[in-house]
């Protein structure tokens, strides 16, 4: 395998038998915390699933996508306001962090700490999958891993050795989300030419063609990410976030 | 100046008079979109500013940090589910994403893909401030980059070549933010632990004595980060998430 370049980085769904060391682990996750974070306050946890029955346990939260119990290590990444609450009180001051811009906050600080995590991980050779699942049903997620107050499950990284080189996905062109000075609304020529290679791939054809849609966008739409669901969850995060003390 | 590495990265707030080529910085840009995303529909967009006019009417948004007009690029990265919803309206498909569940996503991809940015751009040799002022007044961003509905701005960088070389900002030890298969609420104890170093650094025992205050995490709870400021802040996001049709 050649060096890492990030533009043949792709998500690794499968993994080897062999395990990631906590050493190099710890390592990777000590590096990933120079990113920098709101007041330097570093508002965020990471979780470590390495058990067989909390990998079990947090699957349906999931949606039992089966890399949750084959990777060797699952990181659920959290903002994170407990812990400087904590500190807060501890001396004689008094937090006040259980409000929506609060979370913001520390679901920024947490994403960014994960991307450099990310990032990192995948140069060293570890192949990863970012769930976003994670906040469809985060109260399961919360109640399995005893998630306290003013704490929010952000991002899940399943990690491991990789053992599949899947093809490196498309991309839409630069153009496409690049904008110089104000924001240009995209017209429906762009659109055509924006979404072109994209609505031409075979794999993506067949996917059309197998579901009985007439267009790409329907499989998202329709299937894939619809109203319903979305409505549905955007209910359950909004509870979760007041169950976390965060509205 | 050695190789670059992540150990030794620090926010850099002043640049040389050296532009920033656009050969550059859309080379950058287009690799960190190699950044996994939800269901690969990247949603995000970034607004290039430039111009000396843009700058200063972004400035007061951010509270007037020096940077802003400073800095050769300032780039504002949004959530973005505008272009994916207008794809799909050419597309005969019915867009679900006017909701919170639907902002989540799209303010994750945007962060995850500004992470990424951050990191190659450091690589490449440039420096880079994370305005974290971005949430606070959102709608003055909006106004000024003239953001559509289904877009919101998470992120904003001020880029260019560094002009100084600041000292590497303490971090917290690894224990404080890392759990082992279940959280671990920190104990007074721990506290003590985990904030010694933080607490100790001559500048933060400067800043406490400065502003007569007794510990360092009142610095934080009354001056920088109050209850009152994050409780209006919260209010006027809420505004803004409405505005831009999230909510």
């Amino acid at each position: 395998m050649g060096k890492f370049t990030f533009e043949n980085r792709r998500s690794i769904r499968q993994y080897s038998g062999r395990d990631v060391e906590p050493e190099l682990l710890n390592q990777l996750l000590s590096t990933a915390a120079h990113t920098q974070t709101m007041g330097n306050l570093q508002l965020y946890s990471v979780v470590v699933t390495r058990s067989a029955e909390q990998k079990a346990a947090l699957a349906p939260a999931h949606f039992n996508q089966p890399m949750v119990q084959q990777a060797p290590v699952v990181l659920t990444i959290c903002a994170d306001f407990r812990r400087t609450s904590t500190w807060a009180q501890c001396r004689k001051a008094d937090p006040g962090y259980d409000n929506i811009l609060s979370f913001c906050n520390a679901a920024t600080d947490a994403l960014l700490y994960t991307q450099t995590f990310c990032n990192l991980a995948e140069e060293a050779g570890l192949g990863l999958c970012f769930l976003g699942t994670t906040i469809y049903q985060p109260q399961a997620i919360i109640d399995v891993l005893k998630l306290p107050k003013l704490t929010f499950p952000v991002a899940t990284i399943t990690l491991g050795w990789p053992a599949e080189e899947p093809p490196v996905s498309d991309r839409l062109p630069l153009q496409s989300f690049l904008h110089e000075e104000t924001y240009h609304d995209p017209t429906p020529a762009d659109i055509d030419c924006f979404y072109a290679e994209k609505e031409s791939l075979e794999v993506n054809r067949e996917f059309v063609c197998i579901n009985n849609k007439e267009t790409l966008a329907q499989i998202f739409t329709d299937i894939r990410y619809t109203r319903k669901d979305n409505e549905a969850l955007s209910r359950t995060f909004i509870a979760a976030l007041r169950n976390q003390g965060f509205l």
